[in-house]
């Protein structure tokens, strides 16, 4: 008997925009798209690394117009369905209004895992506009199961149909997977999805974790092209799963070609878990805290590891640059009177 | 309460020979070996990337003579042993005599893993020689859970302290690793390691079940590298065990220093999974078939992927590099009998 199916959901054009800085012409995420359509991978999504409207001076601008290089994708497309991501305070109305007309079919309403509540109105917006719609839970190590489960429930009362548990920072366990997952199936009646980062060198087992525990969606990158150290690498998922038991849909050497002969030549370089990425999984702390995390380091002599552990315990969110340089201080202090 | 402490083994200087072609330079082995120790890693593997005496036309030429650069490691260390690799047929008696006058204090002996009886007079000459000596099954994914046993007590009859469940292909899933060590832990009295490559990207996933089911040795390399897509990493592995509660007894700081400003450096290219690592993790061929398999699928015109999954179906073992051609032209008959 086969095991339970499940959906790949591909994200190089969307996540893998971060590690290309917004670059994607129209023709790669034509070849990328027509690949990921041709191996049977039935969702994928396309937008700014940030989101829709996320092209701007402060999350980087985009080589092209992401409206087109979503109608690009939509246009290369037989059988796969085309997502975007959005914002609340990135993306707007319009922007989602615009993505329809380009021919996406589903919206992923991504918030911060304590603050759904901001996303009533987008969701909602979502259902109107007949769009798949589902909530996005980042940095979900950061709240306890409770919270979580809370914050879910507020996705599934303005009509998500799936919610995901995002490991934004890759800082998750694969048993911490398994138990955010399986918390949702029990308390929700919408379907659970997994979104994992590599930083720990975990993003498979976790995603194995996910579907184990029930979720219907799990994220994965071509080549792992992502942010950080990237995501679970989707032509290595199909195999995997394929292994396991689980009937994924997907062509293995189909979806292997897309992703060696067309992204590994896009990329500007493999993901690798380097030293920033790591300490990212490790403590746990947002990748914008990196930039000033080393200027702090610097200027109050001390290990930029420690500052961002520290934040880390801190349980420090976006919007909280500020603690950083205080987090530094008091670090010099400390080091200071230990000599 | 601490959970059970175990033994992380770097093979960044022995497996990592691969991956460099061979060409470590003693003072880049200095560097290495000095940060390894000055991390508390309390054992460490210098080799030619096929064990002793494997510096030949056949296996890749090394550049430095493999005794100077164990003697160069051994002098770096205040704390840390230091192992080689012995694989019967390659490395002899003489090369583990002058390893030993060079100072390595652990032998790790490498067979197949149905072929532990070649090794009685190795493991043998390791106790003899006062080494902390270890039964190293290679290929574990070939041999099904009885066989592995049976093997094990072998390497344990002829004096193994430890015998080690050797992942050589990546192909190996948690639960199948967590299955091998627990049945070694249950019918052998000496220790059990664990050995993974990151070809399905889950050689963390792996070495956690490893740990998990009693491994008291598990190995690991600086920034994965490794033969095919590398190793579980290191310095990650310190960052993950420490999260699940374990002590490892490594600084994290100091091991992602030697990983991030030597071993970076050192390396020819990152490691990746790709086209071919990827396979072989899936089918769970020798990496030695990648070359003839390339001559095979050309000739005959089929795609060198299904040739190399045909092999690990077929359970095809070094030395059955004939197999190749007659797989590919039987592919080739069936492709011609579809059209």
């Amino acid at each position: 008997m086969g095991k339970r199916s499940f959906n790949i959901l591909d994200v190089t054009l969307r996540d893998g925009s971060h590690a290309v800085k917004h670059s994607f012409t129209e023709e790669q995420v034509r070849q990328v798209a027509r690949g990921l359509d041709q191996a049977g991978v039935r969702y994928f999504e396309v937008s700014h690394g940030d989101g829709l409207g996320g092209s701007s001076l402060q999350y980087g601008l985009s080589a092209v117009d992401e409206m087109k290089l979503i109608e690009a994708a939509v246009d290369e497309c037989e059988q796969a369905e085309v997502s975007v991501l959005l914002l609340p305070g990135i993306g707007v109305k319009e922007d989602l209004e615009d993505a329809v007309k380009a021919g996406a079919k589903m919206v992923r309403v991504a918030t911060h895992v304590t603050e759904a509540d901001v996303a009533r109105q987008q969701i909602e917006l979502g259902r109107n506009l007949g769009l798949k719609t589902i909530g996005f839970l980042m940095m979900a190590h950061m709240a306890p199961v409770d919270k979580l489960i809370e914050q879910a429930k507020l996705f599934e009362s303005y009509g998500a149909e799936v919610v995901y548990v995002t490991d934004s920072a890759g800082a998750l366990m694969p048993h911490e997977v398994k138990e955010r997952v399986s918390a949702l199936k029990d308390h929700l009646s919408c379907e659970v999805g997994f979104h994992g980062h590599n930083n720990l060198s975990l993003a498979m087992a976790n995603t194995i974790a996910a579907v184990e525990a029930g979720a219907a969606y799990v994220d994965g990158s071509l080549r792992c092209l992502g942010a950080g150290s990237g995501n679970t690498q989707t032509e290595v998922m199909a195999a995997v799963f394929e292994r396991l038991g689980y009937q994924t849909g997907i062509d293995l050497y189909k979806v292997m070609d897309v992703a060696n002969d067309v992204v590994a030549k896009i990329m500007p370089r493999p993901q690798e878990i380097t030293g920033s990425s790591l300490i990212m999984g490790y403590s746990g702390v947002y990748s914008s805290f990196l930039l000033h995390t080393h200027d702090a380091a610097k200027k109050f002599g001390v290990d930029e590891r420690s500052i961002l552990i520290e934040l880390g315990k801190m349980q420090a969110v976006g919007g909280q640059e500020d603690l950083i340089y205080e987090v530094a201080a008091d670090i010099s202090k400390r080091n200071k009177a230990l000599v």
